[in-house]
């Protein structure tokens, strides 16, 4: 085992680490905000997207350091591409974290939330939380289980959006909801669908890394070779 | 220069001209059916995104093997690592494409689009696939400039994305396009505002490629070093 090539990791994975805290954060805080009815968070989010950004650039230069200097091979390679990857899939969550904020402030302008809705965005906002977070624990484990997990915590999540895009477009239909705040409403759930989606793609990269194996579009693997 | 390197990177370059060709595919018949009020195209977006799907794998095992076997360095390195990411924004420009597709067919099952609509749709459908385009020419010319100008481009694309969404919401509003349609005519703006924004990540890696200056997030880049 090459000692240089595994401090490089090391450094890799504790970036990466951070990087998944900041973006755990983003996601707390904006969320917070958004159920609290309250937008004093928003500049926070953002401050935190910037750190996310800052470490983006970084952990890229890392990785390309590392494969010009260390030449890795085997399971360290396929640790390094998923790190490539798992990197933009935290910079497009702290970015979906700043979306959230942004469209909380707006949909909170015409008036507080209602119960139910809050309910329903009180349910499903832990739940990509939890996504995230095991996403990362996955990663950091080296757990090909726990990302297993959050593959098919996405359908829960997916669930909770579509009740919350039914239940909205209904009253904005109704009239109990005007147009905007409905509007801003699904955004939100889209965006944190999306942060879903983005811990789906990290554990799917940890699964790749761990196990060599390609879990992404299980349906369309036929004929790979003469696509 | 080695020559196994340079027949992998000409191998990777024409794979993803391939799948560009694929994106641009798809986001036409998607655009094209959306336009002309039908669905009838939708199964070929899919279809072209299955075979968008499985270049996204087979990709992504070219750059391991080429990394593990070759140990490429400083340009060819760059180009490789840039690819890695090119692949991941093709595969999700795919996605987008299903999407469009998908809200259009729902968007269209209320009624057809009304002339104005239709006006700003085919405003914005060319411009997000001229991004995508002109990103893959920056990309196989390795043309630093074209991708600059895709950067700009995006601008205008957000722009017709706001215009839609404005007009779309006062309509709503007065009741003149029901919420349903409304609501779908939204997120067909927001799937082509994110297909110019995966444009844009393209050109970004482009420019890494060619110059390896890293110009993403440039008002987070002072004290990268100590983020």
């Amino acid at each position: 085992m090459d000692r240089h090539v595994q401090v490089g990791i090391h450094e890799l994975k504790n970036k990466i680490i951070e990087m998944g805290g900041l973006a755990e954060e983003a996601i707390a805080l904006a969320v917070e905000g958004f159920l609290a009815s309250s937008s004093q968070r928003a500049q926070d989010v953002k401050d935190i997207e910037n750190r996310i950004n800052r470490l983006h650039i970084l952990v890229d230069e890392l990785c390309v350091r590392l494969l010009a200097t260390q030449q890795p091979m085997g399971s360290d390679l396929r640790f390094i591409v998923a790190v490539i990857k798992i990197n933009a899939d935290l910079e497009r969550i702290g970015d979906q974290a700043v979306n959230v904020s942004g469209n909380a402030k707006r949909a909170l302008a015409g008036r507080p939330l209602d119960l139910d809705t809050r309910n329903d965005f009180a349910a499903m906002c832990p739940a990509t939380r939890d996504m995230v977070r095991s996403a990362l624990d996955a990663f950091v484990r080296n757990d090909q289980r726990v990302a297993e997990k959050v593959l098919k915590m996405d359908d829960v999540v997916d669930g909770l959006k579509n009740a919350i895009f039914a239940k909205t477009i209904e009253l904005m239909e109704q009239g109990t909801l005007g147009v905007k705040q409905g509007l801003d409403l699904i955004l939100i759930a889209r965006n944190l669908e999306k942060i879903g989606d983005h811990a789906s793609n990290i554990a799917e990269d940890v699964i790749y890394a761990t196990s060599g194996q390609d879990v992404r579009h299980p349906y369309s693997r036929t004929e790979l070779k003469s696509p």
